[in-house]
C-alpha cells in the first residue's frame, strides 16, 4: 500500500489523514537550532550529511507523514551572489537588470543537493519532498535584490520588457526543473513548487506573464510520474490557474477556507493545508479547534494537513506534536 | 445633482466614472514633498492648514472626484506612544499587553482634525473622505509595537483572551467612530475605514473576533447618511463579510477581479479600486490596457476607479494625470 501522503496526493483512500507541515525542519525545533548553530543556511545546505540530520529531526519528533528536504529556493540559482540573511531572506549581490544577465542564468550541477536526498531516503520511509522556487518568486528575488513590499521593480520589468521577462522566467523554470529531476532521481517521492510571492500579481497578470513558465515546469515534472504540488500566499484568485497549469496538489494559505479552495480547483486536484501557521501559537483548546475546523473542511479524501505558511520560529515543538497527535487520531479510519 | 462620487457610491447614475486614489496626498508629489520637508508626519497632521493644503493638492492638479484627508489611521489613539517612522510605519512606544492597557483607549477630542476638514471643504467642491483604522489593523499597531508580518502576537492575544481582545477592539471601534462622527460633522462627505491588514485573518477569524467591532463602528455610522467605505489588502475572502456588516462600499485589493467581487459582495454594494498600484510604474500602454480592463471589469454603476492600494512613492505623477485623463475621457456616458 501506498504511504498515506502519496495516497491523498492522488486522491486515493487513506488510512488517517496524512501531514506535515512547511519549515517543519527548522528554528523553532531546539535540536535543529543545536545542530545548526549560527552559520549561513547556504553553508548548511552544502554538506549533505548535515542537510539530511536536519531533514530528519522532524521526522523522528513528531512521527509527520513526509519528510521536506532541508534547502532553500535560491540554492539552483547560481551566478547572482546569493546569500540568505538570517530573518530578512534571500539578498542578491549582483541583481537581474538586463538581458546579459540571462547569461548567469545556467543550471549548474549540484551534487550535494541529490547527495543529502540519498541520505535522507536511506534513514526513513516516509516519502521525501523535493522542492524548487516558482518562476515569480525566484524572479522577484533577482530582481528586487531581496524581499519585497510592492514588488515595484520586478512588476516593471515585467510590464516594459515583456520579451526580456518571458527569458528571465523561462530559464527559472528550466533551472528549477534541472533541480527537481535531481531530487526525483535521487529518491525524492513528491516535489512541492513553492510559487510563495505569485499572489502579488492579479489573476489576469500571472496568466499573461508567469502561467506560462509555471506550465512548462509542470509539464517538464510530468513524465517523472511524482505529485507535484504548488504553493503560494495569497492565492486564492490563482488556484484554478494552478489547476489549469498541472498541479496535482495544490497548498492553500489560510485565508482561503478548504471547500472554498476546493470549488475554485475543480475535481482531480489535491488540497495541502491551511492552519494559520500562528495557531500554533494559541492555547491549546483554541489550536484544537481551529485545527478541526480545518480538518473539516478538507474532508477525507485528497487531503493533506499542513499550515497554511511554513511554521513561525516562536512555536513550541510540543502544540505541535499534539497537533500531528490530533490529526491522526481523529482521522483514523 | 449629486456629485459623480457620492452617486457611484450610492449605485445611482453617473455622467463618468469617478476616480480618487489612496495615498494620492503623498510623497509621490513634488509639492508634498516641498511643503512637508523632513518632519513627522503627525506633526504635520496637527496643523490644519498644512494638512489641508496637502489635501489640496492632488485636488488640484489630478482633478480627482474626491479628496482624502491628509491624516493617519493611528491619530484618534493615544496613550500609547505612537510615531509614524518614515518608510516604517506606526511604531508603538507601549504597546498594549493587559487589561489594564484599556484605560489608555478613551475618545479624545481632536479639534485640529475637524478644523482641517473645514479648511478643506471651504476650499474645494469635491467631497471630501473622512477616515479611521479598522479594528484588527490599529488592534494590530497597538498590540504588535509596530508592522508586522506574521501578526502573532495580536492573534495570540486574539486566541488567549477573547474577552480581552473583544474589549480592545470595541473601544477601537467606539474611538474610531467618534473620530469619523466629527469629521462628517465638519464636513466630510463620506468615510472610508481602512482594516487594511484584516486579511491577515481567516474569514472564520474575522468573523468570530472582529466582525461585531466592525458592525457596531458601521451601525454606528449608519445615522450620518453618508457612505460607508470599507477596505483592506488580501482581503478577497473577507469582502462577503465587510458587505454583512454593512459597507456601502467597498475597496478591492487588485488580486480580485473586480466581477468576482462583485459576485462576492452581492447587489446593493459598490466597489471601489483595484489597479495594481505598481501598474503606475509600467510604460504608459501598459498602464492604459490594465487600467482599461479594470474599467471593463468594474462596469459602469456602483463603480469608483481607484488603485488597489495606495500610490508607491516612486510614481511619476504625469502617469498619474494621465490614468485621470483615460478614467473620464473613456466613461463620459
Amino acid at each position: 500500500m501506498a504511504p498515506p501522503f502519496l495516497a491523498a496526493c492522488r486522491g486515493e483512500a487513506v488510512p488517517w489523514t496524512p501531514v506535515w507541515f512547511m519549515r517543519q525542519a527548522g528554528r523553532h525545533l531546539p535540536e535543529y537550532r543545536r545542530l545548526r548553530g549560527e552559520g549561513s543556511i547556504l553553508e548548511a545546505i552544502h554538506q549533505p550529511e548535515l542537510a539530511a540530520e536536519l531533514t530528519l529531526q522532524p521526522v523522528r519528533r513528531y512521527g509527520v507523514d513526509a519528510a521536506v528536504l532541508f534547502s532553500d529556493i535560491v540554492v539552483p540559482v547560481t551566478g547572482f551572489g546569493v546569500e540568505v540573511a538570517p530573518g530578512t531572506g534571500p539578498v542578491v549581490e549582483k541583481p537581474f537588470r538586463r538581458a546579459t544577465d540571462l547569461d548567469r542564468l545556467v543550471v549548474e550541477p549540484q551534487p550535494y543537493v541529490a547527495d543529502a536526498v540519498r541520505l535522507v531516503v536511506k534513514e526513513t520511509d516516509v516519502p521525501l519532498i523535493g522542492f524548487a522556487g516558482g518562476p515569480f518568486t525566484l524572479a522577484s528575488y533577482l530582481v528586487e535584490g531581496g524581499p519585497s513590499q510592492s514588488y515595484g521593480a520586478t512588476k516593471s520589468l515585467m510590464w516594459s520588457e515583456p520579451g526580456l521577462w518571458a527569458d528571465l522566467v523561462g530559464r527559472l523554470a528550466t533551472i528549477a526543473l534541472a533541480s527537481l529531476r535531481a531530487q526525483v532521481a535521487a529518491g525524492a517521492a513528491a516535489v512541492q513548487v513553492f510559487e510563495s510571492w505569485g499572489g502579488a500579481l492579479s489573476p489576469a497578470d500571472y496568466r499573461r506573464y508567469v502561467l506560462p513558465a509555471l506550465q512548462a515546469l509542470l509539464d517538464g515534472l510530468a513524465p517523472l510520474g511524482v505529485p507535484r504540488i504548488v504553493f503560494g500566499v495569497c492565492t486564492g484568485e490563482l488556484l484554478q490557474l494552478f489547476s489549469e497549469a498541472g498541479a496535482d496538489v495544490v497548498g492553500v494559505d489560510w485565508r482561503v477556507p478548504l471547500d472554498v479552495a476546493r470549488r475554485r480547483l475543480g475535481p482531480g486536484v489535491a488540497l495541502q493545508g491551511n492552519l494559520d501557521p500562528a495557531a500554533c501559537l494559541a492555547p491549546w483548546e483554541v489550536l484544537a479547534r481551529e485545527a478541526r475546523e480545518v480538518l473539516a473542511a478538507g474532508g477525507p479524501a485528497g487531503y493533506i494537513f499542513n499550515l497554511g505558511h511554513g511554521i513561525l520560529p516562536a512555536t513550541d515543538p510540543d502544540q505541535v506534536a499534539r497537533l500531528v497527535e490530533l490529526v491522526h487520531q481523529e482521522t483514523a479510519r
